[in-house]
């Protein structure tokens, strides 16, 4: 079947588990990588170029962005956001699926540009176990937690151009999953509109 | 997830192996159905109402297709074969997944009347092993042979309009790869429209 990889968009209210279950997928599936942002922004301590972010200046972003090879953007406190296109180019030709972990407005960019991208949002079984997911932290204030609470229901509300829901329940079940509609999207005929020309035209076993 | 059952429109050339994998596909998930077509030729010794067929008349058929109770419909030898849409509604609104295997032009008259079926197509590995499969069942003459390839050929160059190519290379992985792909369909944002309504307006827990 087809040998490039997929480009999938990921997102997901704060809460619903992404992170956690980013990390296990990448365990059981060598083959994913994950977008690395760019950003104008300075690096904090600890932060490496090219890992958390590629850290550039205002005038390349703007450049880049310009150029089109940001596949999204988005400012946010002063400085700008975006997810350079070469590097997942590079990877999908490689044949390694590359996750770009994103919010929903920078995920409605990224399927603008590239309608073949497969896009999955990550849901909690309940705004309740939400809730008590972001309680359970036990770090934020009873307002942080609100303003959090009515995020989550805006993003859960606009996430109806996505794909694929993913209910986070237990987090092996959401990679299974996920793992599945990765399997299924490389099956799709979309994908291998040259597989049946080489199998009519050659005789050699192509799978 | 969705609690309706798929329609699964599941074609392919002879010698592809679509029995031998629908056979262990039911075995191993026993929420399929197989639908059951409805033809107005006689019963031949051995075959049953209801099970290989639903044997009816010319009148009833011609009424029913013009009905519009009919998926799709065809001629072959003076008797009219079609699909009853009935059973298939039943069976998927009570949760199972209905299979309708099927040649490709009876693929596309059901992909015009229900978008929201799912169409796998199943591939051999090569036009060779294809040959190789025909030729070992050794029971029929080399113009029989031919024949069969060539059609086969044209129902493959026809394919392009399913959703899924599934190539049959071992039975136990075609029917893992049907599974996953049953699975990634019912978690389709388009199948599950009311979801995020209940989330957001009820407390309970809902997958």
């Amino acid at each position: 079947m087809t040998n490039n990889g997929l480009l999938i968009v990921f997102s997901g209210p704060s809460g619903a588990g992404k992170d956690t279950i980013l990390k296990r997928l990448m365990e059981k599936n060598p083959n994913i990588r994950l977008s690395v942002s760019a950003t104008t922004r300075r690096p904090r301590t600890g932060e490496a170029n090219g890992t958390d972010y590629f850290f550039i200046s205002k005038e390349k972003f703007e450049v880049m962005n310009a150029g089109g090879e940001m596949l999204e953007s988005a400012q946010y406190c002063g400085n700008c956001y975006g997810t350079p296109a070469a590097p997942i180019r590079r990877w999908c030709s490689e044949g390694c699926d590359v996750i770009l972990e994103i919010e929903v407005q920078g995920g409605r960019q990224v399927q603008q540009k590239c309608p073949d991208a497969v896009s999955i949002f990550i849901l909690p079984p309940s705004m309740d176990v939400l809730e008590r997911r972001l309680r359970s932290r036990g770090t934020e204030e009873e307002s942080v937690i609100q303003k959090r609470l009515e995020k989550a229901r805006e993003e859960i509300a606009e996430s109806s151009h996505y794909d694929y829901y993913v209910i986070n329940d237990t987090v092996d079940d959401a990679v299974e999953k996920i793992n599945r509609i990765i399997c299924a999207e490389k099956q799709k005929v979309h994908r291998n509109a040259n597989l049946i020309e080489r199998m009519l035209n050659h005789a050699e076993t192509i799978c």
